[in-house]
């Protein structure tokens, strides 16, 4: 008997990204076996049977995107304070908030909503950073998605030590869910909490993120007190390194770019917030050159004000041109800062990131009948310059399908819309 | 006999932009009459008679959107030389393309792509330059959205004279096609040209559309050929005033922009075009202190990829940030340059932009059922930084319903598809 596999799915184009270099091929077939890709190539005269045949015609197939820095609950902040600039935002507003709203039911609407908004969006993996880790956890895994949670060192609202001993205890086999360790940045860890941080990073062997260098005042708040810059002082405290993912570097120097690139340590770029919060344009192109591995993510909603990586791809290389007029900004380095780049700097770029035999089977399909996909000179170019998310139609995660034809599958939506307004009206009562 | 109107409105939320403070009411009713806005208000007990009754529950109804510069049929050359910068893209990439390609059916099928994605993304009225304006506003008249449609003075494809004869006797009567006159930019048009056009356009009292000080390199062209900025040469030369559309003016100096403000030239703000062609950013919020009426554009599809004002308002909100880290950017005024100020930059203020008794009835509704919505604390800056055009699903142009549940009305876009396709493999074989 011949095998019958989970999901045999039928692309009119595909950009597997299998070998990185942006091309897409026509009329391909991928074959998926549980939770993994088994095989991928040129549709057959005769099918392979399946449990489910997906036909994907006039559809772009593409890797599930993975968004490097997220805080997924801020969600229920989205819109408040828009006017002002990082630091009146954070100590005006977000501060305040979270010390007043920020419990394990908070977590878990913002979690939900976000979780939906990202499906929409055609993520299928995140890396977070935020409170009352747990609680999220228990959510990816009933989702469908996987996440890469950070538990916040610096945390009031919960203790890192039992959620990240919780985390490690119940995902030690998971292949979706990964617990990492958050520290919120050198301005606000001191060199202790960092030095802890490491030494947990390396005997648990989780993986550390971090703000680093995102504003000028930051550079000479950590120059004041360290006499360094924040990479240098990073560097001193052990977090650096393939492990430690650095967000923002908005203001680095030579120096810094090459103790990165030595170090293998990744970064995440999130142009909407950086330009949003008036802290600068990274220097992306030059910590490419350098070999350093660049990522993407859209950071929290609070300060995008969404969790969508095609206008995040646009908005950055866009940016990216309006820094460097005279370079080239080539779309598929572009994109794969959402995929195989993004999961490099996630530690995972033996299992997610590409379309490819033995990865797990992380597929998002772009319906192509819209008006500004046409004509199509270059689908890559659309992909990054001209798509806006509404595209996404088809999201699979881990071989599950968690959304078909643009319907998000068994999720009451309307039931976390009503508890989004609810927390709204919370907040409300608490400003 | 009680009067019965066209179309009985019923929005759960609405802004009207009445006032221009950016006020969303809940409940209110707008009856529409032909081709315009009869009343506005809340929802009385009894409902008047309607030919048509539409409920927009759970949706935000706004103005319909206006774009003060696009090159519409420009779409067909989407994703072409996305990563150069803009004197190499215009001259190895446009002019001789355009050279090759412009014909009148290229520019209605260009033109057709085009108006399909501009009621896809709420937009009922643009400012256009481009070649063989009369095809164009054919289909401006036929698909029933409003242009203000400039034939170019500078162009050998077609007779700028004969052209703009044509438009005037065609739609002297017309309240939808506005004819106008477009001047590329200093650097391309002599002073002979300019001044031709000044006359051109008092004798027939028609608006003129400009690039200006676009580069720097254009600043540094004028002034080796002038002696002066592009803004004090259009002086001399008799473009300027309340019907020139100043558009780009990336690099203003402050005597620019007080002649600017002192003749009350209108200024349309493309920030992702500067942003992909490596221009720079406009000094938008000293504009608008200074007084200049400060609309938006998106500039064509080529330099953008799209032709969506609210990635347009998310960017260019954003990008004012970045530029002005201790100014405060109000979501009501990013809104304002895509209604109020773009209607009055077009000199249709008494007409457009805003939902009022005696305006033309143009309007749009945004289905608010996406989690990038919620909560909502402030639809208005979700409006500016969270929504991507998806949410569109009503567009409503002169009285007549053009999308209706995210259906396009009477037009087969298959078609459309094709014909663009078809063009792309001419471009293909010229290339």
């Amino acid at each position: 008997m011949s095998k019958v596999f989970s999901k045999v799915i039928l692309c009119e184009y595909l950009l597997s990204m299998e070998r990185g270099d942006g091309q897409i091929k026509k009329n391909q077939m991928i074959l998926v076996d549980e939770n993994k890709i088994h095989s991928v190539g040129p549709v057959p005269q005769t099918l392979p049977e399946g449990k489910e045949i997906i036909r994907l015609n006039n559809h772009l197939v593409c890797p599930g995107l993975i968004n490097t820095h997220t805080h997924l609950p801020m969600v229920l902040f989205r819109g408040l304070g828009d006017h002002l600039t990082l630091q009146r935002w954070l100590e005006e507003i977000i501060f305040p908030l979270e010390k007043k709203m920020v419990n394990p039911e908070f977590i878990r609407v913002g979690t939900e909503l976000a979780l939906l908004e990202l499906i929409k969006n055609g993520i299928t993996t995140v890396c977070d950073m935020y409170f009352h880790t747990p609680v999220m956890a228990g959510l990816f895994e009933s989702y469908g998605l996987r996440g890469v949670l950070a538990v916040d060192m610096l945390s009031s609202f919960s203790d890192w030590k039992k959620d990240l001993d919780d985390l490690c205890d119940t995902y030690k086999e998971s292949q979706r869910v990964h617990p990492a360790i958050a520290c919120h940045a050198p301005y606000t860890c001191d060199a202790d909490l960092l030095k802890l941080s490491a030494e947990e990073s390396q005997k648990r062997n989780l993986p550390i993120s971090i703000h680093v260098a995102e504003t000028e005042w930051e550079i000479s708040e950590i120059k004041k007190q360290y006499g360094k810059t924040p990479v240098a002082h990073l560097k001193d405290c052990g977090v650096i390194g393939p492990h430690s993912i650095f967000v923002h570097c908005v203001y680095l120097n030579e120096e810094d770019m090459d103790l990165m690139a030595e170090t293998n340590t990744p970064l995440s770029y999130n142009p909407e917030s950086n330009m949003k919060l008036g802290s600068g344009v990274a220097p992306i192109l030059r910590a490419m050159e350098k070999g350093i591995t660049v990522s993407m993510g859209t950071d929290g909603a609070a300060s995008n004000n969404d969790l969508n990586l095609f206008t995040e791809m646009d908005t950055g290389a866009k940016l990216q041109k309006l820094k460097n007029p005279s370079k080239t900004v080539k779309a598929k380095d572009i994109f794969s800062m959402v995929t195989t780049s993004a999961a490099k700097a996630l530690g995972l770029s033996d299992s997610i990131g590409k379309i490819q035999a033995g990865f797990f089977a992380d597929i998002i399909a772009l319906n192509l009948n819209h008006p500004h996909l046409y004509p199509r000179h270059d689908l890559l170019n659309h992909l990054v310059y001209s798509a806006s998310g509404r595209e996404v139609d088809f999201v699979m995660c881990h071989g599950k399908v968690l959304m078909k034809d643009a319907e998000i599958q068994g999720v009451d939506v309307f039931r976390i819309y009503a508890e989004a307004e609810m927390i709204k009206e919370k907040i409300k009562e608490t400003v």
